[in-house]
């Protein structure tokens, strides 16, 4: 199935689109951005996911980001899903931010209402990778992710858990242990039960520990005067499970910072140059 | 009087803000971003004054340019008011994007309703410089202005009429003759009255056939495209006007690129820097 094309506009000499698509892994159409740098016009190039994070949806990251300058000169291709599944007969809860629709937290739901369609879990990790790799020139073999706040618990748990799919990890102030926050209590709680067993498939410092990371370090920025830092963030979480597990983790500190986009697009070349070295783009 | 802080962000090294105070131009509460590089830590730096296109407000360029990565680097302050005045009591058009709020299109108004709040002309070339100096660590004698489409007719028109105003003079895709497109022609006739002489006091070719403009070169991008080139935007209008005068524009046709802000973060580097260059910030 072709996705359908949103829209597409030059972009530092490459493309950037929006395509939606039936999504069978959550039942509902999808949109996702794509951007495909000059090179892409004569090989397949290495892809990096993004993953955004609570309220988002595709459009955040490419137009706040400002990653498509530096992902044009690596020949990178960048590719932006929406954060949860949308629409009519999708089940939300309208009055919580932080909980179904822009919130979907990359997980497989297990618990009614939400198990038809909350499965960004199997939609980051499987379909879209498929419908990516099938419809653009990219090569699959090359993939990173990278994402922000619950989009950054979801790249590091996309990765940890399939690390064959996604070689470099990388993320931006991420929830880092969503089973010992508010925000990953309530919506692994909403989403799966309340059954903290079944939570560790969704919590990077438990995947850490359990199964380790034989990637290149894992890369974090984190701003010190982000609201979010002790009560939903907690990078020293994250610290400490690499310690205990011997996985090697660069998180930068970047002082004065919050948790914006305006700190987003400070640090993503950065993380692009990151990807891309590991990735072999160039 | 001292703006209120909206919000505050350290960005590149810098901090991007935005603020709102109460504008006697417009008589009503207006906002605008201010972007300051590290430099203004240590010393007073030349300001860029940005101006957004219809239904814009303060917050596209700020968010969706990427210029904060290269002021900083250049040492430039940054600028961006909202395009229009807007709040309770001021007369609009609801359904209509392109007269009203997010269309106030930089003139004074002498036309009933909207004489009153409709004067973003002297909003910008007046109160908004005299608030920004009293306000920020900026040389207002070394201010430049650029912006896109509505924003890009409003920067020619500021710096064709106010040359010690503003030195350094670009724009992104611009309404070069809004006398003679039908998103001006609504705008002018609405705000000004049909008597077309009015008109010509807003109108980039007509006062550059008038007067000129002895300052440095004009620097002009446009996406080729750009879905508004041949019936709003008209830059072969602005090369004639330019040829007949003797005024040296450097117009960028820029293949392939159309009327977003993808494009603008493509070439907003080279606006920077032409404007850096001009206002010897470096």
């Amino acid at each position: 199935m072709t996705p359908t094309t949103v829209s597409a506009s030059r972009c530092h000499g490459g493309v950037q689109s929006v395509f939606s698509h039936a999504s069978a892994a959550t039942g509902c159409v999808m949109r996702f951005g794509v951007f495909l740098p000059p090179r892409a016009e004569r090989e397949r190039v290495p892809v990096l996911y993004w993953l955004s994070g609570l309220t988002c949806t595709e459009e955040n990251f490419i137009v706040k980001a400002g990653a498509q300058r530096v992902a044009s000169e690596l020949g990178l291709a960048l590719v932006a899903p929406d954060t949860s599944p949308r629409g009519d007969g999708v089940p939300d809860e309208p009055d919580s931010y932080d909980f179904g629709v822009g919130a979907g937290f990359y997980v497989d739901a297990t618990r009614a209402p939400w198990r038809r369609n909350y499965r960004m879990y199997s939609y980051v990790s499987e379909e879209l990778p498929a419908l990516v790799a099938a419809t653009f020139p990219v090569d699959g073999a090359r993939a990173g992710i990278c994402g922000h706040s619950m989009g950054g618990h979801g790249a590091l748990v996309l990765a940890l858990r399939n690390p064959r799919r996604f070689a470099s990890v990388s993320a931006f102030a991420p929830i880092a242990s969503p089973s010992r926050c508010p925000w990953g209590e309530k919506a692994l709680a909403g989403y799966l039960g309340p059954d903290r067993e079944a939570w560790r498939a969704y919590d990077a410092t438990a995947l850490i520990e359990a199964h380790g990371w034989a990637g290149p370090p894992v890369l974090v920025d984190q701003g010190t005067s982000d609201p979010f830092l002790d009560t939903q963030l907690k990078p020293q979480l994250l610290r400490e499970a690499c310690a205990r597990a011997g996985v090697a983790l660069d998180l930068r500190l970047r002082e004065g910072y919050d948790h914006s986009y305006y700190f987003i697009a400070t640090f993503i070349e950065d993380h692009l140059r990151h990807h891309a070295r590991n990735l072999g783009a160039r």
